[in-house]
């Protein structure tokens, strides 16, 4: 198995960018991933692209869209497009990391893009609660916001977190959020302003859900021993890993820890042959905040997630384990198919030393961790700087 | 890159299955290619599935639900959905054996299924135009059905098949269909009957269109040096190729031939190191008669495709290059997602000498081609007996 190398990255703005299509911010993101490599269209051979739902946009086909517009459908490059809820970005990713380990591929681009913006919440809502079970969830009337309020409850009753633990989730991602210029929201916010926000389902409130987007995020992969042909500025895929769990959150033993985050992370783990101790930084998928403070226990980064967050060990300089130094999904936006893309961006700064006025001094490992549905599908990946 | 081999094959039966519903015929297609590699669910370490469109069963996250029920997920197994139309099989059975040759997993199963007939005719041909352009072609209430007419008209005109000789590719598959048990239909019908029902876009008919279907089919792959731990009958994958084209059909230079095909198929004769002409039985992507002819010319398994087809060459015993054996989808029936696997299904059976009734004497090489589209995303992939 070869050796993988990320020698660039891109993202569009996320937001509500109503004067853009699918097809502009995708191609706008792989513009910008294509520069930062110092790369031309004529050298990639395959596209993978995390999307989430083809209903947003009416479009199924996503792979020859994306080639079309790109200008690559000319030349007849492979082009693949995957759905994983909320975890596509992240599968999509790990399947361009195995294009060119294989051997199959030299030069992959991996991009993530939705465009959810179009549809009222309404229909944008029945879309995403079809990562739930359709049959037993969704069908039956509960939403993923609900369901990730049964797990706040019953993290409060187990004394996992405190309310005030959980908030700090979304607190941690806006104040990070101020230092991206690409992400939704650029301002900091108090504890208190999620606390006291509208009940979405209670606990949760308006503030611990991730917002609705439009994105695209893209990176280009190559094998590690020609990333000097390139570029100087490249990053090591040291492992990527997935892993499964029931669709139905009721049909799990425990509801307040992933099983797929922990054996994806086992597995990410063991193949980069390191510990959750050497990370310096991770993006963890922080689409409800208690989810963010599920990653942070289930990786092992920290024993205890909201502690975490509400003492601002995750800083990006606060010299422990920083995390979501983007906004994460919360501050940075949620363009569905993009997040896991846009983490693997981020991290590629990081560990180029180019994350400007947010950079995690000495940042050896970053970490990625993409989720869909409630924790149905998981990618852990580990980068390291070169 | 390892070598790949395929250890096992199983599919549904195709058809109207109103009794069955998607989580059902998955489960199903999946038992019997694990009965067929001598394999239990324990061993594997990977799904890959093609699925067209969640639409069908407002269900996103086909990967976690095929994890979840066919108790893969009790384990955290990597799951992984493609959506490519047509080609969604195809390109599930390359990602699979990309799987396996880049070292990241030994066993994989790659499934494909699709449950089409719980909608309505009219929202099923929604969601099928949604794999043409949706701005362009679909969003102006084009169909799939009249671009192909209009490929039908342009192949006429052009003095490239005649009207009876397109209409033999549906012959040739319903030929071979009353040999396969588990096709859609299987009788053999009349050039006559073709050309004299009721038209869908002139000058096709009712019978140049495959037909609105549900099922599933599987397959197993591992790498080549591990296939005698489990069986006898195995298979080699000789090369697996995947090519991209634009979306609308208005953009191509030609619309009687497709690129991705051509580039498709070049790319698997080289890495295979063998010419069209050493194929001896091909699966090809009838979904429209007009399809099926294009496609013998551009494999280049036939000068005149038409021809071919209504001189009865493509004959399971002709002693030529035997095409659609299984039915086709024409016959066989074409649950989306599944078609890709299902050729892979009845090449395993051709290159194993188990096709019985329809065995072709002696096969050693096989090819798949797989279609998403009017030519948007093709694979080819090459099957060499052991």
């Amino acid at each position: 198995m070869r050796d993988v190398a990320i020698i660039g990255a891109g993202s569009t703005k996320f937001g509500e960018l109503w004067g853009q299509s699918f097809r502009s911010l995708g191609i706008e993101a792989g513009m910008k991933a294509m520069a930062s490599a110092g790369l031309s269209g004529e050298e990639i051979e395959a596209i993978y692209i995390g999307n989430m739902s083809s209903r947003f946009i009416k479009q199924q086909h996503i792979d020859a869209l994306v080639a079309d517009y790109t200008g690559m459908a000319g030349k007849h490059v492979a082009s693949t497009s995957i759905e994983a809820g909320g975890a596509s970005g992240g599968v999509a990713f790990r399947q361009g990391v195995m294009a060119v380990a294989s051997g199959m591929h030299d030069v992959v681009i991996v991009g993530g893009a939705e465009k959810m913006t179009d549809l009222d919440d309404d229909s944008v809502n029945e879309v995403m609660n079809g990562t739930s079970d359709a049959d037993w969830e969704a069908g039956m009337g509960i939403s993923l916001t609900s369901l990730y309020a049964m797990i706040a409850r019953r993290m409060m009753a187990d004394g996992i977190a405190t309310r005030e633990e959980i908030a700090a989730c979304a607190y941690n991602s806006h104040y990070h959020g101020q230092f991206n210029k690409d992400a939704q929201f650029r301002k900091e916010i108090k504890l208190d302003t999620i606390l006291r926000a509208g009940p979405t389902a209670e606990p949760l409130t308006m503030f611990d859900g991730a917002p609705i987007s439009d994105g695209a995020s893209a990176v280009i992969l190559c094998p590690l021993d020609h990333a000097k042909r390139y570029t100087d500025k490249y990053v090591k895929v040291a492992s990527t890993a997935q892993a499964s769990d029931t669709l139905a959150l009721f049909q799990r033993d425990s509801i307040t820890s992933f099983g797929a985050t922990k054996a994806a992370a086992a597995k990410a783990y063991a193949d980069a042959g390191i510990t959750a101790h050497d990370i310096d930084v991770a993006e963890i998928h922080d689409d409800y905040t208690v989810a963010g403070v599920m990653a942070l226990q289930d990786l092992g980064l920290y024993e205890k997630g909201g502690k975490a967050f509400l003492d601002g060990d995750t800083k990006f300089d606060a010299g422990k384990i920083a995390v979501n130094t983007s906004g994460g999904l919360k501050a940075k936006g949620y363009p569905i198919g993009a997040a896991g893309v846009s983490q693997i961006v981020e991290l590629f700064a990081q560990l180029t030393n180019t994350a400007d006025n947010r950079q995690v001094p000495n940042a050896k490992y970053g970490l990625a961790q993409s989720v869909g549905g409630t924790g149905s599908a998981v990618t852990v990946s580990i980068l390291e700087a070169m």
